[in-house]
Formats: structure tokens, C-alpha cells, sequence
């Protein structure tokens, strides 16, 4: 793997996280069909990196593309949608794909993302190579969101949080764990992290989200979610980070009162969607202590951030609520 | 077993299902503490009937209450709600439960509820006596409510119908398929009944759920379910039956178009949701081809509705949409 | 003609309006196929009556029969939908047909009603006889319901009132009234009737509709028309009268601010949609000075009412808002 | 004072609180002009009793009219409305009056009721005689519903509960205590009571709102409210008990979990606004141990409930939430 | 007739529709009394070309107004709005004015526009020589929006597509077309075009509008419309083509999946309305193969785009949905 | 004091109140803990000016903070808020502060700001110094907001607007006037101004909320105020202007039927909630015939702009609706 894409603090600079000066790095006609490229994921692959896009068409229909780039900031995305194949069963063939995740896990990388099935799951799948890609059974009943895996299995079985939802723009939302022993059949589903009071913390008062898929820390697992506030105006999304029990992630020992990261530059607040920020994947080198979060911006672009995990992990501690 | 509920069709009637003349069998305050007892089932049980009653104390919580009867009409209900132990897991305590359905498979009584987990899910337990019951996992992530399992596996699996929710009144619903190698872990979902376009067939346009256990005939399984209109004065919930493939049963082969029971009795028409007919649950005895139907009554009181099976199962195929 | 359907006034009533004892005068079984009979218009024919009725099948899907009555109270509906053959254009083929009026025009049989297409608008049709019938082109675009033809042109051209909606249960509403040469090209729009403020008359607060089809007298035209207020529990439907202008029927010169008749009666109570009073037909001799409205019950069966006209034109012009 | 309306507890009943066998005591005709007659406040007057009145007239204007009564249960009300001088200020005309409250203090009879002032907010008025009337300032501004005054000044100062609304049907809802040295100036807001968590107490779940006014017992304050669900065919109100600190009664030190009535007979179930008690004054006989229950019912009729106040309190006491 | 207002494609774009580099063409401040001009159309007229301009003024108050240009894209509005005289009829003042479209039929420049009266409907005038304008009878009952007539009679009639909508922001929207024989009373309504499900293309899911006024191709009528969709941050207007039938318009040949236009520079995403794009005109020059859409951006500026009339017929057809 | 803020009117400007060129003057990291800084109020303070600034921090929790300037432009805000210390009562610590006013009344400097009790309500404190605050009992009961206290006492009594509300986004508001002898009690409630229809002045016909303390002219008192409009894409905040009477000011002579600014520049339409103009302060020099405003931008940022009092009045008086 090379080293991560990396850019540092910038002098005097008190940010915890703070954005690549060069953002957004995808553009939103980045491949020839594309209305917008945003909500995206990345994982080391070979010598550099493969990814999960997000690319909505000109007609604003929703599909996800295989990319691939050498130092994690160019991306060369593929300009047809991933053609998956049956995996563990008969092809179901979703109408829409979109927020895609990716993890890689024992011996593939595993793919969760939104599938449409009368109204939005989680879809999963897996591959090998990013050459070739198989579709798995769903992982639960609509209406869910966000689905992200954990990289690796807890007590055996794969370990999977989502955001059950409605079938509209959903003005509620919790974060759930659920287990399975296969990757086809899911139980033990668990509560793990509500929305706050609006006098605690009203950037995440509406509803919250898994981001970017948990890394193992000395303090436990880091990841990086979204909550959302319900303007008058409509929903702005913004960023924190939440520390999991390493054992049983489905406790959230501390997650942070403030925001990492809230729309505040244009490409973040001008867009399809105005006043977003959506990780979706992070890219880690835990002896140089960096990490560098993608995220979509007003669901238009992809755009880099990055911090010092050993920063992220005290003021998480430090903030939480 | 002694012989099911019954009472012979009204001279004249051109019904294909018709009320009990003594209805309601149960009425709100059949328990010391009962604001009101609905939507309930029923099994055959020794040498006559066990079931679970959802009994709303005068606080209107919500809870499930086992109760005995001889004849399958005159019911003695526990005065004490169910008392769960622990089953496959620590035990798992819900905010409240309500509308069960009771079927009995290979050795045991296994109980599906709504369970009050942040937002309704679908609750599992089992009882091999009616006297001790143990609570299993939750089925599925919230908001779900109507779970119904069929009473025998599918294909090696246990087999749930469910129909995806939203936490408040829900003006949406179509009825889902899942699979279970454990009872633990579920998988495999598949679409199986949404509502009806208005112009089709307006009692079932806005939601349909599960209502009975389905029985096997010769046509397949049958199942009775309940159907909700969208009126300028609130929901209408009415009852009609569809029939399941045999191997298949998430592929509906008929439903009716008409609806077998609709509101139009006081007990019905009156109480503390009028206007609706709820179906929990059925008893049948195939070889005197007669099934008695029993269905919550305007979420007040339980009443029983009689049909000739064979009767229903043509009217299910020459009125189906 | 035969007398028309009366009953005097009880001994001792203050009422403008009072109903007749023996309603409903058609149940909502009263075809074979029929969920509900309401909301339905009769006119004087031949010897006798004749009608064309709102009967909801037991799929809830709405169609509109012809019907036979020799006395105006004991009716014989059909037992098949009316057969539309193509008017003025080629057949259209609606998705629902609802809430009919019927009214006598120089030389036929005027029907309009609520006609499904791609939402409600208002349909037309035409008989001579009740029993071949023609169905032309609908009135306006959708959305539109309550669509009521004056019995003479005006000036020349057809008038007719509507009250413009939104495709669902519309929480507004005006009557306007339309001028058209010759049936088929609609124009020359006027406001007519608004819902009255909460605090001036709160039964007719929400919207107003036209009733029934409006006869002269020595005041002008006489209409029944229904208005409707949004409680707690959803809308309640009255009714009230109003007095037109002879020359210039958008000009209403006077409307009760009282209702005439409001749901307090258990059929007008209870039923599929509880407390509504919907006229959609009167019948009058003028010179015994007694009118019969012919009112749906709700939403499930066809009740009578009774009044002396110059009575009832009295009250109207002493209560106008 | 003549002895309170009074029945006996039915043989065998375990009701804390029943209903008089003749309710309605007033039905909705009771009154030429009226087209309801409900939600209404009584005090003894003179050698029986009087009270104020909601009469919605035929046109559904909502005004309050004075009644005399001698045994508490026949009611001569008045034909016309209270016609209000100005009392501490030019006289403000309301757009309309509904749901009073009486009270005597010190020197006369306090009147409290909903006052139309760009939407609803608290009226008060005065009278020495229930002959002459005089309203002054409104306490608050809109938007407010159930204003009650205590029967004494607290610590000097005037107190009364209220509940801060919207200008619609309000599907929220707290009571709240203010006080005034002079019944002019309003300040010194306590937040009082809560409606409770669904799985707690669900008929009280989505609003409360003071009732009767209260009257001191060796408990405290006991004091009858309404408490309200939204079920899927609109609201329902119920009503319980409370018993408040002596001194400081913005201090609620139980509240009864279950409800003490329900709607539950037909003309609590039927009417204007189906499924609504809602108690507006209460008698008590301290040494007999008696209290009597004013209560509107479906918004159309006044009825009534007896109970033994030893009674209701230790029932407050063992069933608080 | 000048040469229409051009510049070519910018090198290496694979864009069907191109912006003009100087856009916005017209500011919000254009004339001294406006808040923003946008929603405006222009036809050809003497040397140059005339235009009907919604005006917003700075009480944010709708109407139109006459502007002049000698080359399309520099524009003097006049200062004061359109005074109309009374066309047909006795003149109708409509309570605002907005959104204009012309066309010349025959012997003059007819406007459409919506037209304020008790909601909004189309209004209707005529003008032959953009000084003296005439307004007509509306052509239609409330809600009603988007009116847009074509440039010669079909099958001898006048022919207008429209959009019936609510009273509010209208969350749906069809388009239909109408026929009349004298532009006064309208009929034949046909239904036209529906919003597109979502998962087919997105952008114009919620619902569509018509646009400029079509003009004929050797494909058909081509027209330019808007579509919509609901996002969490409110609706997103952008612009597809359509080709129609040349005898029966109503019938939609091609239309295009893909948007050709949709916010994606400053001043379509900023704004009053922020992310509009609102075609209401072209002008062609068939032999030249170009067409100039003139188009609203953001609610407060009017902008230009170009395209080569061939390329966009080809990309109709070969992406229609 | 210092001469105010101040920029003389841009050559060839037609505009009644032009923007600060440096404008936003407080940026959203103003201290090291904010996420914006926003709806502030500002005094002269001895030698220059002191204020209290709406600071949300990184978890968007509202609080209010004092900060001091020498020229009103450059400030320097405390980087705690404001600590209270017991007023008229003992402490009453609210959930939140927001949206303060600050007014120099006799000996003190009164604060008022929307107050988090159960809901949003009009907080009231005082200082000597901007060093030591004192918090006193709240003006009302929930739900309210933008409370503005008058300069000096009105007849004898303390005078305070106020604006009504819901507990969420309001789509209402009207001001109310109301009195108080002693900062504590308050009534005389008079209704004030209402939105206005949206065919009279669009932007302000959602709702309307005081801003800036009103300052006495030889016209009356003059007052900046905000309007709203529903937009598609959600609320649009602008600013104008009011006379009132000087011896009854709730009596509005005059009120701006345009507006004086509406969002119209980056600051103002781009930010956590776009399209926001909220002013809460002025600055007047009457002698030199300026005013100053402090407003908030798009919820994120605090600006100014700058008027001449006479054209002000003249604008106000000419342009009233």
C-alpha cells in the first residue's frame, strides 16, 4: 500500500479535523454519465486503492461504480455501473444502489449499500479483484440505511450496524447492531446510539448514521458518523466520531458532543443537496497516527479530511456527551 | 380436541363468512384490571383452547396475557400478564407487547407479538404448557409489527410473514417473507403482498398485514388478513383471505378483491378505535370443512366470524385481483 | 309524477328540516353486491321516479346504478353498473364513477358525477330513457368533485357549479359556477361560495359543496348544499341551504349560517365514514310548498328529509351570513 | 347549599369513579338555539346551584350562557349568552367563549373559559349574582386552552393552571401554573405536568390539561384533568385524578396512572366528536366524603360521575406514575 | 427578425444544451422596483423581439411586464406593469400575476400566465402590438398552473397544455392538454404526461410542467419542460425535452430520460429559490438548426441556453424514457 | 459615546438602507468555541459599545455571550457566556438562550432572549455593567419568541412585543404588545401586527417577529422587523420597517409593504440556514439623521447595514401597507 492520502495541520490551525486544501477531489462530471459522484468508499487495494461510487446519472438515477487510484486522491472511476453476479443466491436485482461501503474481511471485500426492494435495505455483496462482483440476500427488511460492516467477525459472527428508517426523506433515526453467523441470516439486534436532545447536541437532534467503517484503536473502535439537524431551511448533515467497546461494539463508550466537521465551504453548502457532510470510508496508518476520512459534500462532490487519530481519540473522550 | 366454535350459516345468507350471533365473546373488562381485550389468538390446546390475549390495563399500557377455555368461546383470562423468562438469550425486557399470534410447531407453542424495542419489532417466545414461556431474540430490526409464522418449516426453515412499519400510525404497509434456519437469525426476505391501487380495490389500498396463521388446504395455505382505507375520518381495517403457494408460500397465488368482513355492527363500529376488524388467529377443522375466524373488534373486544373452508377457497379464487 | 315521498311535521318541532321516520330508506345491502348506498339523485320519471345511486361493492370500488321507484321511498337498483355507450366522443372510460347528480334539461336526462381520471373531474352523461345511457366529455381537469347542473340554461349556456380539490381528502374548498355553449367546452368561471370563517359559522368552516339540484322560486334559486368542519377526530358534514339569483346563479344572496340538518341520529352517526349529511337531490311540488332531500348517511345509506320550500326560504333569508 | 347530586355505588362495583344512571343530565337540544351542551361548570349558589354553560348554537358558534339549578342535576339555562361590562378595562370582545370554569374567591364568582383573540387564550371574567357579568384582560397571551383558578390566593398571590396550545387541534401539551397579585398581571410560570411516555400511561400519552377546579383534602389539592391519545381514527380523552402540594401546588405529588373514566358508553362514544370525557367542575361534600364529577361527553352532552374522595385519594396515591 | 440570440458549443463539450457565458442576461434589479426577474418569455417581434417579464417587486408582489430587445439578450423592461383593457369579457383583475408565455396565433401575440383568482388558474390575454393588451376569461377552474398554449389551432381548435395543482407548493403534477373552439370555453381534456417513478429518473419524480411554447420539427412538436424533485432540502427544478405527435400533441412521442439542464453554476443555485431551472421559452431558427431556450434560474434571474435542434431531437429519441 | 458604525449611502444607490462594504463584520469563528455567531444585540457603553452575541458552539448549543467594542465594528466577545446570578428569583436555569435584545431602561440594562423551559419562552435578565448578569422570572408562558422591551415605560408600565409560537418551526406568528407594572406580572395583551396576505406583500406573509428595540422619531417610535416566506425550499427571512404611535405603541401607524433588505448577497444566502435577514439592534445618532443595524445572515454570521431616519420615516409612511 502507499501511504495515505495526507496533507498536514495547517499552521495554527485548533481543528481537530480540518479538509484537504485541493477539495473536492471528484468531481461531480467526473465520469461522462454523471450528474454528481458523492457518499463513496475506498479501501487499500494492491499497491494503492480501489473504491465504491456513488454515481448518479443525468437522470438522476442512483447506481454505484468501481474506481481505482494509485495515490487515493486521483480516481479513475469505471464509466458502467458494477454488473453484479448471484452470490449466495438467485440474482435479486434491486431498483436502485446508492451510499455504497466497503471492507475488506477475512479473505474478500465485502460491499454493503442501499438497495432498493420496495422501498430502501441494506444490499450486500462481495469480490475478490473489483473485477468481478456477486449480489448476496439482503441483509434485512425495509426500510434500513446505512449499513456498515465491521472489519472483522465479533464473538464469530459478522457484525453490522444500520439505521432502521421510513420510506420517505425519514425525520427519526437510531443506529442498530445487528449479528449474523453466514452473512445471510441476521439476529440479535441491538440499540446502539440516538439522536441527542436538541439542548445537548442539536447537530446530531434529528438523526444519526454509521459513516466510515470502524477501526480498531487502543481505545476501542473508531468511527466516524453523521448526525442531522432539521432546519427550517431542511436538513444539514454534519460529522462526529464515536468510540466503540472493542468486545461488544454495540456499546458506545463515547462519541462526541461537538461536530468534527459542519458545512462551512462552498462545495459543502452549494449543491443538489445543500449544507451536507457524509463519510463514508476512511483511510488509517495507525503508526503515523493519520487518518483520512472521505466524505460526499452536498451530494454532489467527494471531498477529503484529515486528523491525528491520537487527537480524534482524546477529544472524543474529552467532548463526549 | 373437542369441536371448534361454531354456528351454521343464517338461512338466506349469501355470506361467505358470518358473525357469531352472541358476539362479542370477550368483552373490555374481562380481566380486573382490562381497559379492553382485542386482537388476540388462539390454539388448540389438551382437550380444548389455550390462548394469548392482548389486554390494555386502564392505564392503556399494553401487555399479553395467557387465558383457557373449554369450548373456545367462554374464555378464562389470567389476571396476571405473561411472565417471561429468559429463552435463547439474557432476557430481553420490551417497552410493551401487543397483538400476538400463538402456532404450534414440532414441539412446542411459539408466541409472535409486537415488542416495544425503541419503536415496535416483532417479538418470538415459546411455552410447551401455557404456564412457563420463555422470550427468544427479536425477529427483526424496528419498525415492524404483524409478525405470523407459518406452522411448519418451509424448505428445512421457519417462515415469518411481517410487514415493515414506520413508528407512529403508519399510512403505508406491504407484507414481507422471511426465513430462519434458528429462530434466531433471519434472512432471505421476500415481497409478498402490497396494498391494492384505490381503483382496485379501495378496503386494502393504504395497508395490509398478516392476520391468522395460515392452514394448509388443497389449494394451498389460507390465510385470513386484515386491509386499511384511508378515510377523512381515519383508517377502516377490514378482512379478507388470500391463498399461499404450497412450497412457495411468499408467492400469493389469489386474495380476494372483495372483502370477506368489513365493520358494520356496533361492536365493530363502536369502541376505542372504531370501525375496525382485526383477524388474530383461526381454528379449523378441514375434514367438516369449517374454519371460525377469531378477530379484534374496534381494538375493544374479541369476536368470532365462521365460513365453510371450500367456500372460501373458491370465492378466494373467482373474486381474486 | 306521483306525490312526492312527505311526512309532515312532528307536533311540536321547531325544525326547518326534520327526518323521516322511517329511514334509511335504502340499506347498504340493498343489492347484492353492495358494500354501501349513499350519496345518490333521483328525478320524477314517467309515472313514477327514477335514480342513479353511489353503490360501493364489497371491493369498495365505486360505480353508479340505475334505479326504479314508484313512490320515491321503496326503490329496485340494479344489479349492474350503468353501461356508458360513447357520447360526443369516444368512449371514456373512467377509473371510478361517484356522488351522481341527475337533472332534466330540455330534452334528456343530465347525470354528472365524480369521474376517475388520473383523479377526480367532473363526468358527464346523458339519458333519455334510464336505460341506454351516453357518457361525453368530462367537465374540467382535474381535481374537481361535486359537480351540479341547473335544470335550465342561462343565458343560454349550461351552467354548472363544482368545487375545484386536491386529489385526496382536501382540506378546502369553494364552489364556483362555469358556463358552457354546448356541453363539451367549459369557460366564463366565477367564484360563487366560500367556507365561512371558524368563528362565524364553524359547521361549514372547512369547504362547502354543491348539493343538490338547485329549483326556482319566487326568491330565486333554491340549493341544498353540505359543509364540513375539521375536529379533533376528523370531518363532520352538514347541511344548509342557499338562495341564488335568478338571472345571475353566481350570485348567492343568501345562505344559512345555520345548518339545516346535522348528524345526530345513529344512522348519520355511525357507519363507514361516522357524522356525515350529504344531499345530492331533492324532490318538490311547489305549489303544495314541500320539498324532500334525498341525503347520504355515512357514508353507507340514503336517508329523507322534509320541509315546507317557503319556510325554508324564510329561515334562509333571516339566517344568511 | 342543597346536598350534592348523589347515586350510590353500584352493588358489586370496582370502579373508583361511576357514572349516574340518567346521564345525559343535559342533552344537546337543551336550549332552543343550541346545538350542543357540554364541557360546563357548576358552583353553589344561594340554596342550590349555578353554572356556566358551553352552548355551540345551530351554526356551531361556541358561546357560554348562566344556568340555575336546585338539585344540581335539572338545569334551567339561560337563552341567551352572558352579555359581559367591561370589567377592569374597556370590555374586549372575543371572537367566541367555550369551555368555562368557575370558581369563588374571597368576595365572587371567577369565570375562566377560551377566549377567541387571534386564536385562543384564557378570558376572565367576574360576577357577584350570575346576572351581571364583567370580563377583564385575557390572563395570557394566545396561544392557551384550560385556564383554572385555585378557589384561594396561594402565598398572597392569585393561581391559576393552564395549558399553552397551538391555533389548531394541538397534539401536545403541558400544564402550567402562573400567579398574579391582582388577576391583571400574570407572571412567575411553573411548569406543573407532563403528558406521560406512550408505554407508560398511554391515554394520557399526547396531551394533558386541568379539569375541575381543585379542592383541598388532607392529601392536598385533588383535582380532576383530561388526558388525551391519538389513535389512527383521531384523539381520545380520558379522564384521571391528581393531588397537588397544599403550598405549592404547581407541585404535582400523584397523578393517577390508569384513568378513573373512559369513553366506554354510548354517549361518550357517539356524538359530535366521538370518545371524549372531559370534566370541567366537580361538587364535593367534604364531610360526607362525596364528590361529583361535571364532565362533557362527545362534545355534545353534559353528564355525570360519583366517587367517595378517600376513595380517589388513596387510589391517586397507590396508582401514581 | 434578427438572428436569434447565439453561441456555439463550446470546444470538446459533450452537452446537448449549453449556458450562455454571460448569463444571467437579466438581474434581479433590471428595472428600479423589482426583487428579482425571472419565469420570462420572448417571440420574435418587428426587427427585434418583444417579451412579457414576471416582475417580482420588492414587496415581493407577482406581476408581468412588457420588455423590447433588439438582439435577444439585452432587454428594456418597462418600468410599469401590463395595464389590460377587457378582451371577451368585462376585465377580470386577478389578485397577482405570474409566469408568463406568448405566442402569435394567427392575427396576434396571446400571453398566458397564472393568474391569481381565489388561487392560482391560467390566466389568459392577447396584445398586437405589446402596448395595448386585452385580457380574456380564464381558461380554467382553480388550482392551475403553467398554462402554455400552441402556435397554431389543432384540428381547428386551440390548443392548451396545463398543470392542475393545489393552492399550495403542490407536491404532484401532471401535465394535460385542453381544446377550444374560441379560446372562452374549454373541454376535451386529455391526459398528457405524468412525473416519472422514481427509480426511472429521478429528477423529475415529483412532478413536471410545461415550458416553452412547442414549436414543429419533422419529428413533432418539441418542447422544453421542467420536472421536479423532492429532497430533503426542498425541490430541485430542472429541464428535459419532449417531442409530440404533430396532429394529436396530447400523445407524448419521446421525452427525455436524462435532464438537459439542471442547477449546477451560481446562479441557478443561488438565489430566492435556490436549485431552480424554469424554462418558459425558445426562440429557432429551424434552417439553422439552432434554438435559444430562455430559462429562470434560482427564482430571481432569467438566463439563456443554447442546442442544435437536430442533436437534441436525436438525443430525445434515443433516451427516452 | 462614540459616533456610530457608519457608511455613507454608495453613489448612485437608490436603496433606503444599503450594506456595511465590509461586511460580515462578526464571522463565524468569532471565539475559539463557535460555530456562528449570529442574532446579536449591541448598546452604547461608556465610551463605545457593549452587546450580547448569539454564540452556537461546535455542538450547537445556544448560549448567549457579552462582548465590547470602541467603534461598534471590531468586537471582542467573551470566550464564556454569560453566567447568571439569581434576579427577582432563585436562579432559573434555562435548557438554552437565544436570539438576545438588550435596552437601556432608567438604572440598568434589561436583557431579554427565547428562553429553553419545556419549550421556547421569553427569557428576562439585567445588568449594571455587562460584568455581572442577573436572571429574573420569564415573561410567559412557552411556546414564544422575539420579545423586545420598549426604552422607557409606557404610561407607568414596562411595554414588551412579543411573537407567539409553536415548539417548532412556527408557520405562524403575529406580534402582541404586553404590559407589566414590575418586570415580574404581565398582561394587556394587545394584538400588534399580523403577516400580511400574500397578494398585499408576499415577503411577510408567513410570519412577522419585532427585531430591533424601537427608538423614538418625531413620527413615533421606529422599529426593525422580520418577515417570512414559505418558499419550496423552506423559509426566507427579510427586513422592514414600523411606525408606532407614541402613546399606544401597539398601535402600528405604519409598516413597509416592500421590504428594506432581503437576502441577496453570498453572507446572506449561503450559511447554516440559507436566506436569513434577522435584525435584533439598532444604533441611532438622531441628530446626524443615522441608524445603524445589526442583523443577523443566513443564521451564521452577524452584518450591518445603514439608513438616513428621514428617509426611513418618509419610506415607511409613503410605502405603508
Amino acid at each position: 500500500m502507499s501511504s495515505i492520502p495526507w496533507q498536514d495541520k495547517p499552521e495554527g490551525s485548533q481543528d481537530i479535523v480540518w479538509r484537504y486544501s485541493e477539495n473536492p477531489i471528484i468531481k461531480r462530471d467526473a465520469i461522462l454519465s454523471s450528474n454528481s459522484v458523492f457518499n463513496s468508499a475506498v479501501v487499500p487495494y494492491k499497491d494503492g486503492y480501489a473504491g465504491v461510487f456513488r454515481c448518479d446519472n443525468k437522470a438522476v438515477q442512483m447506481n454505484i461504480f468501481a474506481g481505482f487510484s494509485n495515490d487515493g486522491i486521483n480516481w479513475k472511476i469505471n464509466e458502467n455501473p458494477i454488473d453484479f453476479k448471484a452470490g449466495d443466491v438467485e440474482q435479486v436485482l434491486g431498483d436502485y444502489k446508492y451510499d455504497p461501503r466497503v471492507v475488506f474481511i477475512e479473505d474478500r471485500y465485502w460491499i454493503t449499500w442501499c438497495e432498493g426492494h420496495n422501498g430502501p435495505t441494506i444490499g450486500i455483496g462481495y469480490t475478490f479483484n473489483f473485477e468481478e462482483f456477486f449480489q448476496c440476500e439482503s441483509a434485512f427488511l425495509p426500510f434500513n440505511r446505512n449499513g456498515v460492516l465491521f472489519p472483522k467477525k465479533i464473538n464469530g459472527k459478522y457484525a453490522m450496524m444500520s439505521r432502521p428508517s421510513d420510506n420517505g426523506h425519514t425525520p427519526f433515526g437510531d443506529i442498530y447492531m445487528s449479528y449474523s453467523p453466514d452473512m445471510k441470516y441476521w439476529g440479535e439486534h441491538r440499540h446502539m446510539m440516538s439522536p441527542t436532545a436538541f439542548k445537548d447536541s442539536a447537530w446530531q437532534c434529528t438523526k444519526v448514521g454509521a459513516g466510515s467503517v470502524p477501526f480498531l484503536t487502543n481505545e476501542g473502535w473508531l468511527m466516524f458518523y453523521h448526525g442531522v439537524i432539521n432546519t427550517c431551511n431542511g436538513f444539514r448533515y454534519a460529522m462526529g466520531s464515536a468510540i466503540l467497546d472493542e468486545e461488544n461494539p454495540h456499546i458506545v463508550k463515547f462519541r462526541t458532543q461537538p461536530y468534527l466537521l459542519t458545512p462551512s465551504v462552498p462545495y459543502e453548502q452549494i449543491g443538489d443537496v445543500p449544507n451536507v457532510i457524509f463519510p463514508c470510508a476512511s483511510l488509517q496508518d495507525i503508526k503515523a497516527d493519520k487518518v483520512t476520512v472521505f466524505y460526499g459534500a452536498a451530494d454532489t462532490v467527494v471531498a477529503l479530511a484529515f486528523g491525528y487519530i491520537s487527537e480524534i481519540l482524546e477529544f472524543t473522550k474529552n467532548n463526549s456527551i
